[in-house]
C-alpha cells in the first residue's frame, strides 16, 4: 500500500479562514494527512486549532522550527508543510523547511515582497525539493479544460483576454479579521486588491493562454475613504505574442462575491469561464457555434476528466478544484509529473505583476515592462 | 479533544461509485475517519479496496460479521457503519450492526422492499439506536434555508409543488457497472427511475415542504426498447394539506445530466431550487419581488449558514452538501441534536412511494393513497 | 408596388390588451395597415378607439355588419379581419366575414366551444378563403428552428415531451378587466386556465413536434378559495407515435411571468426552449455535446432564418413573434405559401384538448382518447 | 383626433441594415408614418426602396432637397426627417432640414466629426427645432429603470462603472456591406470600434449614472492584421465626483454578438444590465440582498412602466427600445417633455469622446482631459 503523506501546517490557527480549507482539501481524496502543526506562535492558540483540527496534541506546535525537529525525530514523521501563515511570514517558513529537507506547499502570494520571492527561488532551486504555490483556481476541471484546448488550438492564436476578479466585501469600513489586515500596508505589503485578487486573475489568465504578460499599463484606486491601499484596479495588459488584455480587479463592487472570470478570443474561437459557475464553460468558434462544455462531462480532455470526482451533473467547488492542486503536489512528492501545479515560475511573475502594477500606477508611468 | 469517529464501510469495493464518495464525504470535516471496512466479500476484492482507501489492511474484511467482530476485539474499534452495499444488503447489513450495538448510516434506499423497510423499522426501534439515511439532496445549505423559510410562512400556505429529477444517461443500452444493475430488476428492485432517482424527489418535496404526501397517481414508462423497468416516471400529488404537486423523473431525457429541482408555490409567494447550481436560491413574493438568495451570504438563516465552510462565492456543491448529513449523523453520535438528517421516517415513507407508484402504474389505478 | 393589405380589427376597444398587440404586430412589416374596426358594439367606445389608433372616423363602426358593409362598398376596402373580440364573439364574427368573402384571421381559441369550432371549420372549408390563428409562440424563430431541426431528425424518434406555461398573476383575487372575464365561466367557457394557456402549450407541443397527442390524462383544479374554473392543470400526454407527454399550466403559481417552455427528447438527442429567453434554443445530442442556437445566427436555418428583423443579439420578443404570424398570413394573402401559420386544424384540435381535458378531469376518467 | 406624425427618411436605400429598422420603430405606436423618403442619391435607388417600404411612389426622391421642397408644396407633408444616411452625411442633410424648419431625428454618430457635431449644435439651437439621436440602448425600459432608481439614490453615491459592448462579427476579413464601410477610414471617420460601438457603451454610461466623464486614458488597438482603424478598445474614465470607469469595446471578440452591458456600483449597492437580456435588472444591497427586477413588472418605476408595451414576461427587445426613442420624439414634436431622448448634449460629448479617445490613443498620451 502507498500510504497516505503527512502534512505539517504552518499558520491556520484559530480564526484563520485558509487553513481549514487546506485541511479539507489536502485530506479529500485520501492522498494526504494533516498529522501536525505549528499553527500558531502562541503554544496555546497552537494547542486549540490542534484540538480543532483533531490532531495528536502532542505533534500541535508553537513554532516551525519546533515542528521541523520534533518531527525530524519521529519515525513517521511529516513528509511536506502546508504554509498559510500570513504573507510575511511565507519566505521563513519555507526556508525554514526546505533547510530540514521538507517540500513546501504554499499559499500565496509565494512572498511578502518581490525580493523575498527571488530569495525563495534560489533556495528552492538549491534545495532541489517540490515547492508548490496554491494559486487555486487553477486546479478547476474546466480551467484546465480551457488550457488544454487552447494549447491545442481551439480558439486559434489567442489575440485578447479579458480577466475579472470582482468581489464587493470591502466596499465599506473594513471590519473582521480577514478584512483588516487586508487594508493595513504594515500586514498586507504594497499592493491591497491587486495583492490579493488582482494577482489570481494574472496568474489565471498566464495559465489558461499559456502565455506570459510582458507589458502593463496599472491603475490602482483607493476608492473607500480613508483606506491606504488599492481597492479598485484596473490593468491594462499586452501578451508575449502581442495579444491585448485587460484586468480588473476590486473588492468594492457591492453585490459581488467572488466573480473571478475570464473570456479569451482566438482568431478562431473564444472561450469563457467563471469561477462562481464553475461546472461549464462557453466555447464559441468564428463559424458562429456557441458550444456549452460541462464538467465531468464527456466532452473533456483527460486532465479536466482526470480531475473530477462525480458524474456530471453534480457540482463540484472551490474545494475541490483545491483538492487538486494537493493532489498535484501528492503526485509530485510520489515521483510523478504534475506539471500543472502552479510553483515558482507562477510565484515570482505573480511577485513582480504586484510590484510593477503599484509602482507603475504610483508614478503614473504608463506602459510599463512586466520583467522577471 | 473530542476524538474523530471511527467509520467501518459495508460495501463500496473496487468499482463502486458511491463509496468513495462516502469516504470524502464522512472525511470532510474531520469528525469521523474511515478506519475498516467490509467492501466485498471477496477476500481479495475488499483487500484491494482497503487499499485504495489506504486503510489498515488487517481492517479490510471480507464480511459485515467479520468486521463486526473484529472492530469489537479492538480498543480503538468502529463507532458506527456506513452501509453502501446494493440495496439488498442494506437490510441484512444493518441488521447485523444493530445486533452489534453499533449505529447505522444508510445509503438509500433503506432497504429493497417496503416490508424490510419495516422490518428495519422495528430494530432500529428495539435497538436504540442512532439510524440515518444520505439524502444527500437534503444536505444542501439553500435546501435548508428554503424548508425553514417556508416553515416561517415565507411562502405562506403551500399550494403547489413542481419537482423533477431528469436525467438522460440510460436514454441508450445500459452499459457499465452503473447502469447495469439499474435495470436489472433482480437486483434494483421493483422499480427503476422512480427508485433510484424518483424517491429522491419524493423525499426532496417532503423535506422541503414539511408536508406529507396523501395520495398520488403513477404514470411510469419503460421508453427504452426491451427495458422490463420504468425509465420515465411522472407522478401526480396531493399533500396533506390539499397542496396539488406533480413529480416528474426520467433517465432517458438526453442531455439532462442530474437535474433535480424543485418549485413551490404558496398563496404569498414561490421559490425554485436546482442542483445543478445549487448555490442560489430564488424567492418571488406575491408582491412581484424576485429575491436571488445566494449560498455563504448575509440573508440566511442560522442552519444554512452553519453548512457553508467557505465564503459566499465560493462554490459548493454534492460532496460539501453529502458532508453535511455525516455533519449531521456525526452530531447525533455525540448526542447532540441533529433533527434534519433524514432516518427512519423518511425511509419508510420513500419506500412505500416506490411500491405504490410501481403498483399503482402498473394497474393503470388512477388516485391511490400513500399509507405509511 | 404590391400594396399594403387592408386591415379591420373585430373587437379592441378601449381597455383591451390584445387589440393594439394585433395592430403592432400587423403593421411592423409594413405589408399590412389597420385601416378600419368594428372595435365595440358601443359606437362611443367603437369610435374612441378608432381615434386611439389613429384610423379614418369614418372607418371606426359599431358592428361587424356595418364594418363589412361600409367596406365593401370603398374602393380601398379591407382586405381581412381580425378577430380579437371576447371568444364567444369569436364564431359569428368569422361567419360574418366569411359570408362576406373576406378572410379571416383570428386570436385564439378558435369559438368558445367545439361545437362552434367544428361549425366554423365548415365554414372555412366552404368559404375556400384564409383562415388563421394566432398561436402566438409558433412564430418565435427559435420555435421554427427547434421545429424544423426535429423533422429533419436532429433529435431522432421523439420520446418525452414535456411543456409548461406557468403564470403566477391569477393568484390571488382576480381584479381587473384582464383576470375578471378569465374566472367567469360564464364568459371563459368551460375551461380556466386550461383554455387560457394550457392550449398554448398543447399547440406547442404538436407544433414542435410535428406529432398529434392522440390520449391524455387530466387533472385540473382550482386552488384559489371560491374559483369556480381551473386555475392549475396537470395533463398527461401520449403521443401518436407512442411517446410520452407531460404538459403543466398554471395561473397561482406566484413570481411566474409567463413561462412558456418546452424540453422534447428523442432517442438521438434533446432540446429546450423558453419564452422568456426567446432567443436562444439549447440542443444536446446524445454524445454529450450542448449546443446553444441563437436567433439571427448563423446556424438557423431558412425558415427562422428568415423571421428575424435584426442581427444576432439585438433581442426579438413577443411582438415580433406575433408579427411573424401576421406576415404568414399575409403571404396567403398574397397566395404566397406559409404552411406554419396555425389554421383549422389547430384550431379544432385546440378545442378538442379543452373539451376533453376539462370533461375528463372532471369525471376523474383517466386516460381517454383526444379524438378530432 | 391627434394625427400621425408623418415621416421623411433621408438614407435607408436598398441594403440598408438601419433604414427599415428605424421604419419599424417609428410606426410601432402609430404615432408617426413613414411616408416619404430620399433613400439614396440614386434615382432608381431610392424609387426602388420607396417601393420596398410601399410607399406612395411620388414621394420617393433623389436628394434631400427635393424632399424638401416635394414635401413642402404638400397640404399634407412631412413634420420631420429621420436621418439614416452614411455618417458624413449627417450633417448636410440636418443641416438642410433644419434651413427647412424641419425637425430632425438622427442615427449616431451626430456628424462624422467633433467639429461637425459643434457646427451642428449651432444650427439647431439657431432654429429652435427638436433634435434627437437615437442612441438605441438608452430606450429600454430597464435602462431608464437603473438610471430612475440610480439618481434616487438606490445604490448611494457611484464610484465605479464596468461598461462593456463586445462584439465578434468584425475578427475576420470584413466583408459585406455592413463590414467594409466600418473599416474604411474614408467612410467611417477617424474611429472604428470606438466610433461604431464604444460611444454607445459611453453614452449609456452618461445616461444610466447621470455623470459625466471628465478624463480618460484610451488604448484603442487594431487587432486583425491590415486593419487601418481600431477594432478593439480599453477606454479608462473618472467621472465628474470622482467614480473611477472602465469601457470595454471590441469588435474581434468571436463569439460574442451585441453584449452591450453595464455594471455600476455605488456605496450602497449595485446595479447590472445586459442588453442581450434586457428584461431583467440585477440590484444588489450593501446589506446582502440580490433582486432580479423584471421589465413589465409591478417594481417598476413610471418612465420604465410607461414604456413596456406588454405584460410582465413577454419579452421586449431591440426594436421596442427603438421606438421608445421614436415615441419621445414625437412627444417633443406635440409638444410633450421626453427629457430622456438623447439629443444634442449627447452628440456633443460622444464626438468629443471618440476624437479625444482616438488621439489620445495614438499620442499615448495617457490620462487626457475630455472637454466640451
Amino acid at each position: 500500500m502507498t500510504r497516505r503523506l503527512r502534512m505539517g501546517m504552518i499558520g491556520g490557527g484559530p480564526g484563520s479562514f485558509i487553513g481549514p480549507i487546506h485541511r479539507i482539501a489536502a485530506e479529500m481524496d485520501r492522498e494526504i494527512e494533516l498529522v501536525a502543526g505549528a499553527f500558531s506562535s502562541d503554544p496555546v492558540r497552537s494547542a486549540a486549532a490542534g484540538q480543532t483540527y483533531r490532531i495528536d496534541p502532542a505533534r500541535a506546535y508553537a513554532s516551525v522550527d519546533a515542528m521541523l525537529a520534533g518531527e525530524a525525530a519521529r519515525d513517521e514523521g511529516i513528509d511536506f508543510v502546508a504554509v498559510v501563515s500570513p504573507n510575511h511570514h511565507h519566505l521563513p517558513a519555507a526556508r525554514a523547511a526546505l533547510a530540514a529537507g521538507i517540500p513546501v506547499l504554499s499559499d500565496k502570494p509565494m512572498t511578502a515582497t518581490l525580493a523575498e520571492a527571488q530569495e525563495l527561488a534560489g533556495l528552492v532551486a538549491a534545495a532541489g525539493l517540490p515547492y508548490g504555490l496554491t494559486y487555486t483556481y487553477s486546479g478547476y476541471p474546466l480551467v484546465r479544460e480551457a488550457r488544454a484546448r487552447i494549447a491545442a488550438g481551439a480558439i486559434g492564436t489567442v489575440r485578447k483576454v479579458v480577466v475579472e476578479y470582482p468581489q464587493g466585501w470591502l466596499a465599506g469600513e473594513a471590519a473582521g479579521k480577514q478584512a483588516e489586515w487586508r487594508v493595513d500596508p504594515a500586514r498586507a505589503g504594497l499592493g491591497g486588491c491587486i495583492g490579493d485578487i488582482g494577482v489570481h486573475a494574472f496568474q489565471l489568465a498566464e495559465f489558461v493562454t499559456g502565455l506570459a504578460v510582458t507589458e502593463l499599463l496599472a491603475d490602482l484606486g483607493a476608492v473607500v475613504p480613508g483606506r491606504q491601499l488599492d481597492d479598485d484596479c484596473t490593468v491594462l495588459l499586452r501578451f508575449a505574442n502581442g495579444a491585448r488584455g485587460v484586468l480588473l480587479a476590486s473588492q468594492i463592487e457591492v453585490g459581488e462575491r467572488n466573480g473571478l472570470r475570464f473570456r479569451i478570443y482566438g482568431d478562431k474561437g473564444g472561450m469563457a469561464w467563471a469561477q462562481e459557475r464553475p461546472n461549464t464553460l462557453t466555447v464559441n468558434t468564428a463559424d458562429g457555434r456557441s458550444e456549452i462544455v460541462h464538467a465531468g462531462g464527456s466532452q473533456l480532455g483527460p486532465d479536466a476528466a482526470a480531475r473530477s470526482r462525480t458524474p456530471t451533473g453534480h457540482p463540484e467547488g472551490y474545494l475541490e478544484a483545491f483538492a487538486n492542486l494537493y493532489r498535484d503536489f501528492a503526485a509530485q512528492l510520489r515521483g510523478e509529473a504534475a506539471p500543472l501545479l502552479p510553483g515558482i515560475a507562477d510565484g515570482l511573475r505573480s511577485m513582480a505583476f504586484i510590484a510593477t502594477a503599484v509602482s507603475a500606477s504610483r508614478d503614473r508611468a504608463g506602459w510599463v515592462a512586466l520583467d522577471i
